[in-house]
């Protein structure tokens, strides 16, 4: 079992790793005898783990309630919140309750911020599901919903009190899903660790394959340099936006081929590398490092190139949308070297074209 | 002009009180040119306030953007704080932006917490144009908006950047909806402060004439005391429930009446006087002081009586739904002379339910 812990001063929360943590009361760590649970998941996880997860709290003495979502990005919305708002307050629950939620980043981002503004504020505990959830969307306190004018416009900065990773639901979770968690694990290694960079190339089939001492240590490393980065910067005023290196491009794809067609690590994938050829084009990054990364990208089962069918205009409007465009001015994360990225403002938009351009299919 | 501090770290910020300040873009503090604005007011306000405001903001450099929501309680809901995130991304507004609300505490409350989720937290300022809201719930970070199955179930504590409180405004306020902000005022005197309750017994008469030095005065007393209770409990944990005092008693009348039959004031103020009498039959409370909340509530215009229609029975279950209660039992804010009061658990409902008949009409 691996434990680590997020600091936050009184906000602080431990994240703990492990397969067969649901056959586990004392993971469910501060949960205790009494307590009071809603446990939030949706229709495709809770046939697959719901049972394990409630019969292990109610041994534990915690009284469990559900609210089971359908399953979908499209489903992160007010109208779903407002349902585990009402389910909340049919029993009703007072502030004393906990939400947990069990899922993926979407289940978790719901959750989460319903947890932010019941009864404005109650305790929630992340145990997610997926692997882009485990590395990335539950740590760190970011919770939102989407308006059909926008993804994650409606949120809040809402710290779990606790993490709880379960190896054992990654056997359960689509190829094309672990691949896409796969781009925010390699990230992770572009931005900030080339050494754990380094580490993804040699062990990137023991990933694919579910080895338990690799999966667990490369959540654990990812779940670390997050944390320092939220530790630095709670609330995104600075070093948190290196960890949006190539989300500006990949939400440009997501946005224009529609929600769901393109994974978003699939999209963060091909947005690394349009990132990376802008660095180049600017001389600040080389060929060889290019190449690992799409190498690495490629083995992952992840694209290097944007959709053939959008033209490098295309993507300057959604990228211009983004909330880290302050004034019209384009800001992009650009790594440096591998392990060593900046954010740079005013990058010419003609090269971020040729740049682009680099990245279409032949 | 009277201006304080809410001291709150780097999330403190200033109450301005005067009148004539819609023509001052200097009241408007932090707003600068450049700045970007959505003016959030309803159908009743927007007539008599919203041009004076816009065109000084607009004189000061400022982009104004507005939207009307319709004027009542009911509105004060997830279906109005997704219209306001509407009129947001349609412009659309970034992260710079600031929410001004413009109205009585049901707009304060919704574009706070409008201004706590968008884009998780932007800024707002709070231009409070009611009494209550004036001396309440525009100070302090409290925001809210309704389900159908509870009142404020749903919020975030997120303060202002500013408060900005125009005398003038009361002058279109129905007077019954002035008499329901004195009950607050009153309020802050039975809890917190004797000298201020002997100041309201002289001074009742002034404040009902819009006396505009007294009124000031007023204001700014109780914007202190709120102030220092804020300052105290950011988020509720101890000293801020002292703010309850009647609310208890208060929410059982409104509740069953049907809210809005029975202003939020005029509910309180009959529950301050349930409060008393409970107070008394606990012996630690006198006659005396009883009869002088009573004389001054009277001479506000207020109900001292429950509504004919409740029997003291009815008042319990709603009392013991209330958000205070932590297991079933029942905590009540009770006075201790006048200027000081207290948060009592396990008052024996028997006891409190001889006060609720106390105070029934004959
Ligand atoms: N809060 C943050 O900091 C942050 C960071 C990154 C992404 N996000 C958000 O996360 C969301 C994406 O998260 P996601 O990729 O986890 O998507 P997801 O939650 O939609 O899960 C992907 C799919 O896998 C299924 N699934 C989940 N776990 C499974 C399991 N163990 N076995 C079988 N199926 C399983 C889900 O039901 C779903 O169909 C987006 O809404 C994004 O905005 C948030
Ligand atoms: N956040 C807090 O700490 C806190 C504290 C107390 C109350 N509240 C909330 O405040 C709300 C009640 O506030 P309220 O009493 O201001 O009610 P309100 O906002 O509904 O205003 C009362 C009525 O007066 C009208 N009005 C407002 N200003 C006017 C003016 N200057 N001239 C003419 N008409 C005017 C309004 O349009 C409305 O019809 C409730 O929702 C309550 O929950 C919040
Ligand atoms: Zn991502
Ligand atoms: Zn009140």
């Amino acid at each position: 079992m691996e434990r680590l812990t997020v600091t936050l001063g009184e906000r602080s929360y431990p994240i703990t790793i492990a397969s067969g943590l649901f056959n586990s009361a004392d993971a469910f760590w501060p949960l205790a005898a009494g307590d009071r649970v809603m446990l939030v998941s949706n229709e495709t996880l809770a046939p697959l783990y719901l049972e394990p997860v409630r019969a292990v709290l109610e041994q534990a003495g915690v009284k469990v309630d559900q609210i089971i979502l359908p399953d979908g990005e499209q489903y992160k919305s007010l109208t779903s919140l407002d349902s585990v708002f009402t389910a909340l307050l049919k029993k009703p629950h007072g502030r004393d309750t906990t939400l947990v939620a069990l899922g993926g980043g979407v289940i978790g981002d719901l959750t989460g911020f319903a947890a932010a503004c019941y009864q404005r504020g109650v305790r929630f505990i992340q145990v997610p599901t997926t692997l882009l959830a485990q590395v990335d969307s539950s740590v760190g306190g970011k919770t939102a919903v989407n308006h059909p004018l926008g993804k994650n416009m409606i949120g809040a900065f809402w710290q779990p009190a606790s993490v709880i990773i379960d190896l054992d639901c990654l056997k359960t979770l689509p190829a094309r899903e672990l691949a896409s968690g796969l781009a925010e694990v390699i990230k992770y290694g572009v931005i900030l660790d080339a050494e754990f960079f380094t580490w993804l190339e040699q062990n990137l089939d023991a990933l694919l394959a579910h080895d338990e001492a690799a999966m667990s240590w490369c959540i654990r490393r990812c779940c670390e340099l997050k944390a320092e980065v939220v530790a630095a910067d709670e609330r995104e005023s600075g070093l948190r936006a290196l960890l949006n290196l190539g989300h500006t491009f990949g939400h440009a794809i997501e946005a224009e081929m529609g929600y769901g067609n393109w994974l978003h690590g699939e999209a963060v994938a091909a947005g690394m590398v349009m990132a990376a050829r802008t660095a180049q084009r600017l001389g600040q990054f080389s060929e060889d490092d290019t190449r690992r990364i799409i190498a690495l990208l490629t083995r992952a089962g992840l694209p290097v190139e944007g959709p053939v069918q959008m033209a490098p205009q295309s993507y300057l409007p959604h990228m211009l949308r983004d909330k880290k465009v302050l004034g019209g001015e384009l800001r992009l994360v650009l790594p440096q070297a591998i392990g060593k990225s900046e954010v740079r403002a005013g990058v010419a938009h003609d090269l971020v074209l040729e740049a682009i351009a680099d990245c279409l299919p032949a």
